[in-house]
């Protein structure tokens, strides 16, 4: 059977008992590395015959997939995610469904789908999965939207959630807004009708990074400096805020906890400046301040077939196909250049850091 | 009427519409300070005349009062509690009913009582208080068990409590270990069936002070040098710790930190080095460390009345009856002399440091 699918086919013989059938195979193209180290050197391109589907298989053509900041750490063994080495590098992307095993009846040919599972591999050309690893997503959600829905705008979403009972006019501050997490929570908490004080590192075109917060939905938007001196919760113009997210720490982290309301929690998801949370004893004890931490990979692994995680999907979708939550500032790479991917992910420069996503189309 | 209680008596005549009353009232001797600053200086004895008791009024002779490091820096003014001043210092304390107002039918003269509102003002001869402010005990419990109640086995036993699910066998870690708290602490796990690694400073005895609190219950007694090589853990001798307790800070707060299982809790309730708590990034996100603080008062104020209180004080005043809890190492100071117990609150010296009680007897 010839499959209807842009790839390589593999042609052979099996001997099936007694009689000899003819089979066609996917070749499919995929990164692979053997051993942790240097992204550029250990990651190599490669091409396998996927084995033909069963059961509850299913056959995928990758279209796209990010290349995000932990999965470079992944590669390097840096990040406490190890898988088992050889392995395919990618967590996210989004892919369409080309055949489906026998008992599989909840995908068809033609289905779009995300990965359900933590770091199944996406850096492919096609893949076959176990359908209850995948999750289906309309066709109208954009391409880029859909190869980056599992990561950033369900950590900006389930920290908007899980850390503090938020109400319609309560205050979000976050640190690192200009973040791809960042621009997640700007644009969930308008649309939930919270205000958020947007903390950026000053830079010469301060402005424009102003402008492009202000227009995703941000409240109000300050340098560190800025916020060192505001007198926006002293003023009472803003009521202090009942949540602090922190992906810098430092000075930064601490001064954004100073600002917050008795009670409330600060939740760490990333740590930019390599400098630790530091928290005052009177913060802790007097002020009530919870310091908690965040990260996705591990919610996940927990809540893999959550209903909390079902109606999350629903939600992030609906915003997306609304036009209310935009995907990230990207640019496409055909999967042959990954290494410029690569490249640019470790050294993310410029206002916003676009988000590389590799292009499967060519494959 | 003469009351029949230690103590001057007041007598006046009082016109009581057309007829002339004869009275005898009470004239407390008792502390005060009129501004904050050095204890030594802003606390000064006084005499008053009480007033006569009304409907829900308590008449208590006070039995005896400690001089807390907390009331302390409460009459500094460096303490979050600023009580209205002129303020009569104290916060803890057990005295007795002397007489009831006609509509307090929970207690009868002689009853033992506690307070069980903040800040009370305790170090005084007699006072007249709402009924609804007091908590009676039994006589069995010992006079150094009954005034040091409501502050060190409560906080003890709430951050047993509130901040992890602890099950038999479970680890709790803590340091400064040999505070009243962390007695209370080691006391409470072990009637629990829990395991404590307590973390002291190393000192000239520290076999003596090893000694002590293993005889109150403590699990292991490690230096903090001694925690940084310990393989308690990797060695799977005890299990890691579910639960952290904190009153130092520092360094100190980072390595019992280091040692917590992941998903735990690690609770500041004092700050002894000055030394904010140091989170490590990784910690938070990776480890899912949970960094609280807890304060005694507030938890007082916000459940002055909750059945969790009144569980707590009776599983307590139940522990130490049967001697199973006991109360601190004190030495007891005739309350004319209480600037030696200031004095020596402020400085407290040697292994444990000693709990200086005022004794109110002879007033």
């Amino acid at each position: 059977m010839a499959l209807n699918i842009s790839g390589k086919l593999f042609g052979g013989v099996l001997c099936n008992g007694n009689t000899f059938v003819r089979f066609q195979s996917v070749l499919a193209t995929k990164l692979m590395y053997a051993e942790y180290g240097d992204p550029c050197k250990v990651v190599q391109k490669c091409e396998e015959p996927l084995p033909d589907i069963k059961g509850s298989d299913v056959l995928i053509r990758m279209l796209a997939a990010p290349v995000n900041p932990a999965d470079i750490n992944t590669i390097q063994g840096k990040y406490p995610s190890r898988p088992e080495l050889p392995a395919v590098p990618g967590n996210e992307g989004v892919g369409e469904v080309v055949q489906v095993g026998s008992d599989v009846t909840d995908f068809c040919p033609g289905d779009r789908i995300v990965p359900l599972a933590n770091l199944l591999g996406t850096w492919r050309s096609h893949a076959v999965l176990n359908s209850r690893q995948l999750l289906k997503i309309p066709k109208e959600l954009g391409i880029v939207e859909a190869s980056t829905l599992t990561v950033n705008p369900c950590t900006a979403y389930r920290m908007l959630k899980d850390f503090a009972d938020l109400k319609e006019g309560d205050v979000v501050i976050q640190n690192g807004a200009n973040s791809a997490c960042g621009q997640n929570v700007i644009q969930l908490a308008n649309i939930w009708g919270l205000k958020t004080v947007n903390i950026v590192r000053d830079r010469p075109k301060i402005g424009e990074l102003r402008n492009f917060l202000k227009q995703l939905g941000a409240t109000e938007v300050l340098t560190e400096e800025e916020l060192r001196k505001t007198d926006l919760f002293k003023s009472k113009k803003l009521p202090k805020p009942k949540l602090g997210l922190n992906c810098v720490g430092g000075k930064n982290a601490l001064e954004v906890m100073r600002h917050l309301n008795h009670g409330s929690s600060i939740v760490t998801y990333g740590g930019m400046s390599r400098e630790p949370v530091t928290v005052p004893t009177s913060a802790l004890i007097f002020k009530d301040i919870k310091v908690r931490g965040f990260w996705m990979t591990e919610w996940t692994k927990r809540n893999v077939d959550s209903p909390q995680r079902k109606e999350m999907f629903e939600e992030l979708i609906k915003y997306m196909c609304e036009k209310k939550l935009h995907g990230p500032a990207y640019k496409m790479v055909e999967f042959q250049n990954f290494r410029e991917a690569l490249m640019n992910t470790m050294t993310i420069k410029g206002m916003i850091g676009l988000k590389y996503i590799l292009d499967f189309e060519k494959c």
